[in-house]
């Protein structure tokens, strides 16, 4: 199955275009699983875990970010791949790394992502050059999402800015992406906030088939609306990211996980109008 | 002690701005450690001891590229930690893993390198923009090196090409670092490639007291004349990194070791027309 087809079927299984970020970080977590388990380590993978088993039925997809795993030090990478395996197999898993590199270096990762921890997609940082996504895109049955217009304040720096000719540089990664769609076996999709709806429109109507990956929902206060219109001629499949306003919405109650899953099962809903169009 | 104190002295007592790169390559390992050892975590472990124990006499600095540790899954990591562990105290170590992302992504990326590994400086990326430096920024015994201008094609992508009325993105974000050196503890140092001197200078000339990390000699094929031309009228203090180039000097032979600190010497003494300076 390729990338796409998985990542369709996740999302009609699931009658979801949610995707739930798994972002542990140890002074946000529930008092109960601080009072119940001793170590960082156990925490960090009961919650993730928790967090798994009560989001499953109204999201497509999860997205472990490697910075909250690996601050653990390495008995952090071994959580997060106890954590990966403990995802359903008709999830899409998206490692939220970030890594930007060349040559040997970018293989390395690549055998890191694909080999060792086996996730279906990851984030990528295309600063030093499209050379540094060559490494991973050789299988069809991944996908890359390159980082193209975030939602955070530092998007004003280079992002946003004009660029070879186009409004935003955010708008010249897209259209190299488009470029290069037809020669990479692996999907090429892009990772585009949801603050402001005209302007990441500007970005995706550079590279329509790209699937989406689309934080700033939530926590951040995207507006699910105008995210819906900027998408409405866009073939590739959103999925839309909520880390902090799911996982941690239970944090000051026994119950946190009936919390958890009452704020997925929420966003799973407010993003049917989004979610209609792929099932 | 800062770090630019602790980057002076590494220099002045070891005579030498080398970094050595240990970037270790499962395919390119001695044929003597692939033999003697069973498993690929014991291998790149004393591989990396040895290069260390080696080159200690002829280099100044450290630069462990994360890539190759993780794509051993957790207990690369482990490696990682002990290899880091390894390196004499007066040495600079560099964790070379270009991440950039923002508020606690950052945040617990800082943890790993600073608090897990105890490194002295950081390589990281700005795409997302310079908040993404702020976490880093609190600590005057710690340095980040920001990608500013590398040595591979793809620097033809972005960082070569004009951007904010500078003939290249490099310029400006070297400018921007210059902006932000008096607010920060730590020391904002920068990458920049060797390949061509005089389109480095142009960049180092806008950040003039930011150290250096220059890879692109050795393997890649920088001159070191031109180099050291360019680096002529800069403050901040160059670390000039090799890696393939030394690591793997002896892999076809038994006495690999007495290859690699012959090439890390070589390499040394090379560069006594920039070390000079410093010492």
């Amino acid at each position: 199955m390729t990338f796409t087809q998985k990542l369709r079927s996740a999302v009609a299984s699931s009658g979801s275009t949610l995707c739930v970020g798994l972002d542990p970080n140890l002074s946000l977590l529930p008092k109960s699983v601080k009072r119940d388990l001793l170590d960082p380590e156990s925490q960090v993978s009961f919650f993730c875990k928790s967090v798994i088993d009560h989001t499953q039925d109204f999201c497509a997809a999860y997205k472990p970010n490697l910075a909250f795993f690996e601050a653990l030090g390495a008995s952090g990478l071994e959580i997060f791949e106890e954590v990966v395996h403990h995802i359903p197999d008709d999830k899409i898993i998206i490692a939220d790394a970030k890594r930007g590199d060349i040559s040997t270096t970018a293989e390395h990762y690549k055998k890191t992502f694909y080999n060792q921890f086996n996730v279906d997609a990851v984030t990528l940082n295309p600063l030093m050059g499209f050379e540094t996504l060559d490494a991973f895109t050789e299988d069809d049955t991944k996908g890359i999402y390159v980082l193209a217009l975030t939602s955070n304040p530092g998007a004003d720096d280079f992002l946003k800015k004009p660029f070879e000719g186009f409004d935003m540089m955010a708008q010249y990664i897209a259209s190299e992406l488009e470029k290069r769609s037809n020669s990479s076996k692996a999907h090429l999709g892009m990772v585009i906030g949801a603050t402001q709806a005209e302007l990441s429109k500007s970005v995706t109507d550079l590279h329509k088939k790209g699937s989406l990956l689309i934080p700033g929902i939530g926590a951040q206060g995207g507006s699910i609306e105008e995210l819906a219109t900027s998408l409405n001629e866009h073939e590739g499949i959103p999925l839309i990211n909520s880390s902090r306003g799911i996982i941690y919405a239970g944090s000051d109650h026994e119950n946190w996980t009936e919390h958890v899953a009452h704020k997925a099962k929420e966003m799973k809903e407010k993003l049917n109008i989004i979610t209609k169009r792929y099932v």
